[in-house]
């Protein structure tokens, strides 16, 4: 086995100083946010304050969908034999995959490429939209991003679009984010709106956040719902009960603003 | 396999509506931070804005140490292998446990009881904390939240106990914890200042979280660091490196202010 | 991080050598079988032909349950999202536990304490099955390895038990596990018969198999099943269809013999 | 969610049966090997007493590789912290991917193709090996299955091929496998013999497992060992110590006989 030495970016550890890609821990705490430190540890720079504020309505967005998705379903499912938390919360993870949040990355791909469209052939947005639904739609390919199993108008897209626009990121990936569900309305004559996933996915573009880390952002946003289902699990029910995830109902409050 | 219906009371899903405890997710999103969703997805309820500001540096305070943790370790090792990216998180949250991590849940237990001593035998925090040590120390137990295998004046304890003080945490369970740290000294003349896992049993004891749930926060807290440097294997290293966690070296940026 | 060395006993690996527990492994492959060498792995030595079959024999008596079981429902709800096959199964192994699989621990506990009541209090089997029994009804706690929510009379049991007369395991720990059958009987009136846990759990004390690794042998003898089980989802099924375990139904082929 | 039937072909589960691929699990034990299982459970027959002889050899083969591979420190550094046995497990399964375990499935491909080129093209053994050595090189791709990192001549290849041998498995992709080899030499002037990985693909094609399964193979032989060293870890070292793997030395017995 190699001895030799290797490099790494990210922290410094030496006795008494943690210092994260040149700053000091404890000059962070209580001064820039927890979504800023994500976008701190990925992209290696500080960011604005609104790049924080993005970032927690990324995650506030996905934060849990009840048990209905399969990362749900296997948390609970792997609580309820005993299992300690940590391996509950694993199991949920590891359902995350292509079909379950991976939404998130294919659709970034497409943004970047249409966007890319733009620039190189000099195009307008609902041009080089035209022609990625069409490249799609002649390839039977499915355009990730635009529909949802659940939800035909999903109240987390407008919401997170709305927010993009408050905070300074309403720019050309969520522009041919929107451009996409125009062109797919022309040319299917179907209603598939923008889901949760495709706002995310264009968000993400704007933060100039890489794709392949898109994943990671459904991985955090939904870490504190499935410990939340995992810790019902095991502080409601008895272990190894049989659980038929259809019959589920729920007996939280009722409506409420906050 | 049955066919009865259960109850969960997190989160309702109906066609485009996700209400979590009784809120429409789309009024929480850019209202309330992602710490405080945190807190209503365990606790049921809406927290005030300075708790989601306690959580938040608890989060910062554990976000990542380097290469040094077998968390981290673990993660870079699978991903070493080619494993995708939640593969390789969930390795990492599989090696946070009793002995990495575990400090949390287990200083929680023991200021709790102490204050519970407080309460009941009706003493002084001192004496409580008295009685407490002398008692592990005569069943030879360690008293965990004290002491680092690197730091011997954890910034991170520091400052955050100056964010409990400035966000209106500095209840019993805080004050509980240094009058053991005082005791500690007392006893066994040696110097084992609070550390970082002790420091934040006791925000979450002001905070009134479950002690099982401790985990659950070391969790959320490392998961960016995770993701890092798992990312930084897969985008600067070959696969299948022979990785010797002794010889890394840090080349990020030089030491900087926020 | 420590320099210093430390020691393995299982393999040494060398150029052009791979020494497990002192053998080349080319010397053991086709000499000894599968199970000769999970036990040589664990122990230390090779063991007698018959103890491989009997290892082998548990192996089998617990290779597939079907959809029923968690560990299964956790790898096939795992598979559906795209998750790579050692995901799904990594996703599955985490969901045996203490309360799916950890029966056998359990019961190995018990034989062994009743065993050596036998020894040192010079008791026969029936006196000492007759006082662990008052001893567990009397706390109210349940007698691990008796009883099954699908089984009344396991034909795994019956069969393994034929085996190990078979092969030379039918010593005292089986004829615990009989004794205690029988004290149970006796003491609530109920049919509790051995199930195959608490089978298995008697034939690995007379292998003199430490019990904190029945799990392992749980995990062992699934992993075949759950590797059926995710294949037959990714190549008979679309992914993220919704699952509803309760719905299974076999259509493989009919009752056939060997 | 459905509440549709859905069809699942392993097996049947009935009170006092079950039923693996329409044999009662009872029948099975003692008359056919837990290799013979594998078999059944993925392939839906029972196959001849050679075939789980070949498996047999192949689980024997890749038991074990001491603490230089990934899988299996990852397993010893979760096991470090005081995970539970299944969860060190998982971890160590979650290592093996595409680059450690991996070159099975693909030298699967290659071999296939090759041998799918002898008969579509009418070609010989060595030309078709000689055209796909030449496509390979001529992308630059490496062929996966010949050379090592530690071993120039695996005593493992020769075993299985002459095992192979002996239990009538000496088809055409061992032949391919080997013809390859040839060709490989004649291009590169370089010794790239077959490794245990390109051994083990030529005969589960022989054994027309499908390559999707390769890892699972790999996954099942190797879950021994990583239970023998998870073990080793618990019951000889405190939690938590500082693993250096380069440091690892071999303290079992010295070489004998089997």
């Amino acid at each position: 086995m190699s001895t030799e030495s290797w490099k790494t970016a990210i922290t410094r550890i030496e006795p008494n100083k943690i210092i994260i890609h040149g700053y000091r821990l404890e000059d962070l705490m209580g001064k820039v946010t927890y979504p800023q430190m994500i976008y701190l540890l990925i992209k290696g720079e500080l960011p604005p304050v609104n790049t924080g504020k993005m970032i927690d309505a990324i995650l506030v967005s996905s934060v849990d969908h009840g048990v209905t998705p399969p990362s749900c379903q296997a948390a609970i499912t792997v609580a309820t034999t005993g299992a300690a938390l940590n391996a509950s919360i694993a199991s949920g993870i590891l359902a995350i995959n292509e079909f379950h949040g991976g939404a998130i990355e294919k659709g970034m791909g497409i943004l970047q490429a249409a966007v890319e469209l733009v620039k190189k052939e000099n195009l307008s947005a609902d041009e080089a939209a035209g022609r990625t639904v069409k490249s799609y739609l002649d390839r039977k390919q499915k355009i990730m991003g635009y529909g949802h199993r659940f939800h035909t108008n999903d109240p987390r897209t407008r919401r997170l679009f709305e927010l993009a626009g408050e905070y300074g990121f309403n720019g050309p990936y969520l522009r041919m984010s929107q451009a996409i569900e125009k062109a797919l309305h022309a040319s299917t004559g179907k209603n598939l709106p923008i889901n949760v996933d495709g706002a995310i996915a264009a968000v993400l573009c704007e933060l100039n956040i890489p794709a392949e880390l898109a994943n990671a952002f459904f991985i955090m946003a939904r870490l504190p719902g499935l410990i939340a289902h995992i810790y019902e699990e095991k502080t409601r029910y008895k272990p190894m009960r049989q659980i038929n995830f259809a019959q589920a109902e729920y007996d939280g409050p009722d409506e409420r603003n906050p």
